[in-house]
């Protein structure tokens, strides 16, 4: 179902960048003010990108300023629907795909339609596809909208070192997992694999002392950095052949991903079975029966993982978020 | 490359049986009496039905009475090949294909051409290709001819108990990984899965408690279950969807496997290049990049495994086999 873009000599999986980098800011120098009730954040719950939307509007509490829509696991030919909804239409946006936002922004255009994706309400027209922009702003345009408590998930005096992370999170993990599983040539996947295991053994030695990636707080970092791990025994060990070991065989990393999940705001926006269905299913190019495994065991998210002993205060000089919405209460995952 | 034949109503892989049954005895009442140097053991090293023959040769100490022919671990259009021999041909046999001696014995056979075979040399036909028979036979039919201090692998006053075991061992593990991995619907695939782990759940008792699965000394039971076992991890637990757990994440067939692995005449006869490029690479149905994974990480099978405070006596009254022949020494594992 899913066409895979490798190239053609090297067999690497060639990933296209955001098209709709528009910003919503707080001054509304872009043509589009922050402004609560506007706009639709719309994701995938499999996807680990918009995942990072998720959880951070989860924990800045910005979830009746910026309302979301979540569109099927499967997609179709014409890419991300709102099968799970009554009638298979977003209800605020009133559309069958995600493509009818694209569209609506640029008709003519015929590039690919991803998700986190922010869609203004008024005019249905997509406004920003430009997934590391967007929690970005959210942690930093929309503050006048945010709870109490919030986090300052990207604080000034620590930006260079959470992009210095970032960068080699984004390279080495997030996209290094797609590029050994999309790997057309075994060359291709042996350096991706090289460079993610290598990573996260760097990633473990960082997080050995200390309970988050950057200052004693959750960051951006981190979030960047969980929307991936989450995935990784459920998905990348097998369906994407990242096999050197499972997460629950690296102590430190499995550890912080436990402690992250249940945070509130992490674990209450994972929903399993969207991740599973969606990548055993969709890329057919690498799953052809189109089977999705029952391993592994799940419920182990939920045991002790140590890492207060670490100290670190989660949410600085803030409070955690409450519980999610009703309506967007997942079921039990296990 | 390889077709893999499932029923078209429920999804199911179907395994067929082997065509050519007859049987190599002592007393030679079936045609083809037990005879030194007469006949030749065809094999792949990535099969586990056919690695149980090179194991049970090792622990018997068959090794000059009967040799031994390995093919590429890659079939190509027409089976198994002579690709790792000069000039591409068995140099004993003079063939470059095993089907010539299944066409030898039988010139309209159209069936399957599979491993383990035992081919006559002077006739260059196939005599057998029935795997649960052929390392029965070496146990009791080739007793003359077996080296000193030779186990006894299937004792008569336990045949009963591990004919029990090897029946449940059959259905639920040898035959139930390839069950989950090349089942075309998801229901075919759940019950083998769920076969599959109820079964290493019982095994899993069973073993905590005694060193071997039968007796106190190593039998076709063991055999059986470890050639399975000692894929789960580089093969099954990805490719086939094993994946519950990773055999390493269950504590007794994880110490039971490298038990027997570490024991003279069951790791000297793996090879874990074949296993991983045969499996990866032929089953393109199931993997269609046929990229081999680089993990896991297999020096862990040299650890200890603390097995020996269950007692036993491996091999009973016998003694361990010496080294494997010049000739059949595999190169370093990892």
């Amino acid at each position: 179902m899913a066409t895979i873009p490798t190239d053609e000599e090297t067999g690497e999986f060639v990933r296209t960048g955001p098209h709709f980098d528009a910003r919503i800011t707080a001054d509304g120098r872009s043509g589009w003010p922050v402004e609560p009730g506007r706009y639709r954040l719309v994701v995938s719950r499999a996807c680990p990108w918009a995942s990072r939307g998720l959880v951070s509007r989860r924990l800045l509490g910005l979830e009746s300023a910026i309302s979301v829509a979540v569109a099927d696991p499967i997609q179709d030919e014409q890419s991300w629907r709102f099968t799970l909804d009554p009638g298979d239409r977003d209800p605020v946006l009133g559309i069958k795909y995600l493509a009818e936002a694209y569209h609506a922004a640029e008709p003519e255009y015929d590039g690919g339609i991803s998700v986190p994706a922010v869609v203004d309400v008024p005019s249905g027209k997509l406004v920003t596809n430009d997934y590391p922009q967007i929690t970005l702003d959210f942690a930093t345009e929309w503050t006048a909208h945010q709870r109490e408590g919030a986090p300052d998930l990207y604080p000034e005096r620590h930006r260079d070192e959470i992009d210095e992370i970032n960068a080699g999170v984004y390279a080495d993990v997030n996209a290094a997992v797609y590029e050994a599983g999309f790997a057309a040539k075994q060359t291709a996947y042996d350096d991706a694999y090289r460079r993610l295991f290598a990573r996260l053994d760097l990633l473990s030695e960082r997080l050995a002392t200390r309970r988050y990636l950057v200052g004693d707080t959750i960051t951006e970092a981190d979030i960047r950095l969980f929307t991936t791990l989450v995935r990784f025994d459920p998905v990348y060990h097998g369906h994407f052949k990242c096999n050197r070991n499972k997460l629950t065989e690296l102590p430190v990393l499995w550890a912080y991903t436990r402690d992250l999940f249940q945070t509130p705001g992490f674990g209450d926006t994972v929903d399993f079975d969207h991740i599973k269905r969606h990548y055993y299913q969709v890329h057919d190019g690498i799953n052809p029966t189109r089977i999705v495994p029952n391993g592994p065991d799940l419920s182990l998210f939920a045991t002790p993982h140590g890492r207060e002993e670490l100290g670190g205060r989660p949410f600085g000089d803030g409070t955690p978020p409450g519980p999610p919405p009703a309506e967007e209460v997942l079921p039990a995952q296990w």
